[in-house]
């Protein structure tokens, strides 16, 4: 049995996190959450040896400096980074990585992970591993389904069938569920067995491949020529771009999983966001007694239930507000109203139209 | 008929429109409403010197930088600068104006007027000055009362009387009405003939000093002493401080204007306000087509009703937001309800109990 090859997906771009968010320094870079940046936190929860195998970090060029600091600072010198020469959504950067996998060793057992998500209970997430390991190990491809804690309509579900032999907890899939009308996510967690997709995966990195060729061949035979022509730098392997920028660009969700053979799922509750907008900031944040999250010099009277980030220099003051998200980052100043904290993409959208 | 001499009051330090106005740089010195500062409006209100003679301005020891440099850019070089060593409020400040004016001239007329007040009708406050003219020469204390545009119940109001002979318009004084509770205010509204008491004066300085000297003779006596004893240093007067210091601190309008014998008020609508908060800024600003006030680099997406001040390098990003107030000001940011603006000062306590 091979220890598992983290894969650390670090292609976002978050934009809801604007402005400590920005294409040129994504969410998953920043300081956001405490114990610093996500994408350090997700590389420190694979770093034990014993268990994990040295991290594949798949990310984009303008990434790398950030890629390389954050490995330093977690104290990770066996990471290879492998550099997207450009954004085909997850499942070609999955098979980039599985490919240098394999060509490890034919039968390596790849751990997926976005690097911009939080956990508090790693150690949950290691035991839903150890579950799911058995199953991977006999071939399936296995998913991890977040216990769902309310009717979330921005997330994928996926229903849960008959429990799997050797793998306790985990179950077959019996299907995906795209993200839902309230009623509908309200219907699944009165039934129960339905979970939220995490888009964490654990398979055999000849599995992944398998299906990948079975049902999408064009990208496999993209992804596979990109890196036959890779150029190796150090730890940075480079795949070839004309190869690469021919694969069709596609999730793993739509081209692999939901058309995939014995796939899986083990049930998790590690305390789980993928930290999609200042609301869920503020849900993550330590809040004073009338529920604001201050961070830096805040001073706030008769003021409930806001996110109150002031950056290195600035000071901000509130009075009687309620349910506010108040943002400082170098120069930029945002304030929006808590449940419309998706809605600062239209800030963006306004920014790249002007430039 | 002498030529009228302004005496511009500077000695406020408005806390309700932190972060800009600050004890070190209040109101009146910010170009917070276009066209220069407020204090600069007031010197250029009276700058016309066939009709007005060159201004005292009366203001604190930390603020002569200020004064000095706003007379320079109005282009006033023969106004004198009456410092006094310590805040003792309108009454003997005037004083202190009252008694230099007199020295040069015993028939002296004074227009007195607070520097942090806004007038978008220059013409129609000179209109009122020339119709009040002559009851001030005949010996009476003439008040300004703004023409009220609502049931405000943040001014006093003058309860206007009889007409005055040969002073088109004037009304002597009935009584002076202190802050007004709403259903007060409204009363006097539909009766009509109750303005607001803006705080300005036109009176010859021999009959304030009379009056003065009648209802406050410790004050009169200590303003006379502190003259008497001033050091002069170019256009700089400063009264001797141990002197002023023994003069008790009142408001005109207590200490001498409402047991005044002879008080007139002449009716003006001068687009009047004493910018006395943000609020304030938000109605004399110029607004969008969603009645947003903007000021420097401002994103607005789906708001309404916001005042939104980005200083000099800063942006300011809002989205579904409405009556808000959002100032910012070197590192400090300031974010309150318009209908809250009032209780800034709650943060400008909080930040001088935390010196």
């Amino acid at each position: 049995m091979n220890i598992i090859v983290p894969v650390i997906l670090s292609g976002g771009s978050g934009t809801r996190l604007w402005p400590v968010s920005t294409s040129t320094a994504p969410k998953q870079f920043q300081p956001l959450t405490g114990g610093g940046s996500m994408f350090l936190q997700t590389v420190e929860r694979t770093k034990d040896r014993g268990r994990f195998a040295a991290p594949l970090v798949v990310c984009g060029l303008g990434h790398i400096a950030h890629v390389e600091a954050d490995l330093a600072a977690a104290g990770i010198g066996d990471a290879r980074i492998i550099v997207e020469p450009a954004a085909r959504n997850t499942a070609p950067a999955i098979a980039l990585a599985a490919l240098a996998a394999v060509a490890d060793d034919p039968a390596a057992m790849i751990l997926v992970m976005p690097a911009d998500h939080v956990m508090t209970n790693v150690a949950a997430f290691l035991d839903a591993i150890e579950a799911a390991r058995p199953a991977g190990d006999a071939g399936a491809l296995a998913t991890f389904g977040i216990a769902p804690s309310h009717p979330e309509t921005g997330y994928g579900y996926i229903a849960a069938g008959d429990p799997v032999a050797g793998s306790p907890g985990v179950h077959a899939v019996l299907r995906f569920v795209e993200k839902p009308p309230r009623d509908r996510a309200e219907a699944m967690l009165a039934e129960g067995g339905h979970y939220w997709n995490a888009g964490i995966f654990l398979m055999r990195a000849d599995r992944f491949l398998a299906e990948l060729e079975r049902q999408q061949p064009a990208m496999a035979a993209a992804c596979a020529a990109a890196m036959d022509g890779a150029h190796i730098d150090g730890a940075q392997v480079h795949p070839d771009a004309g190869a690469f920028l021919s694969s069709p660009s596609d999730s793993i969700d739509y081209a692999v999983m939901e058309g995939a053979e014995r796939v899986v799922v083990a049930p998790v509750d590690p305390g789980w966001s993928d930290v999609g907008g200042w609301a869920a900031l503020h849900d993550l944040g330590a809040k004073d007694e009338t529920g604001n999250v201050r961070i830096g010099k805040v001073i706030a009277v008769d003021a409930t239930g806001n996110y109150l980030r002031a950056c290195e220099g600035r000071r901000v003051a509130v009075v009687g507000i309620s349910d506010l998200i108040v943002v400082t980052h170098g120069d930029d100043i945002l304030i929006v109203p808590k449940d419309r904290a998706q809605e600062v993409k239209a800030i963006v959208e306004h920014l790249a139209a002007q430039d």
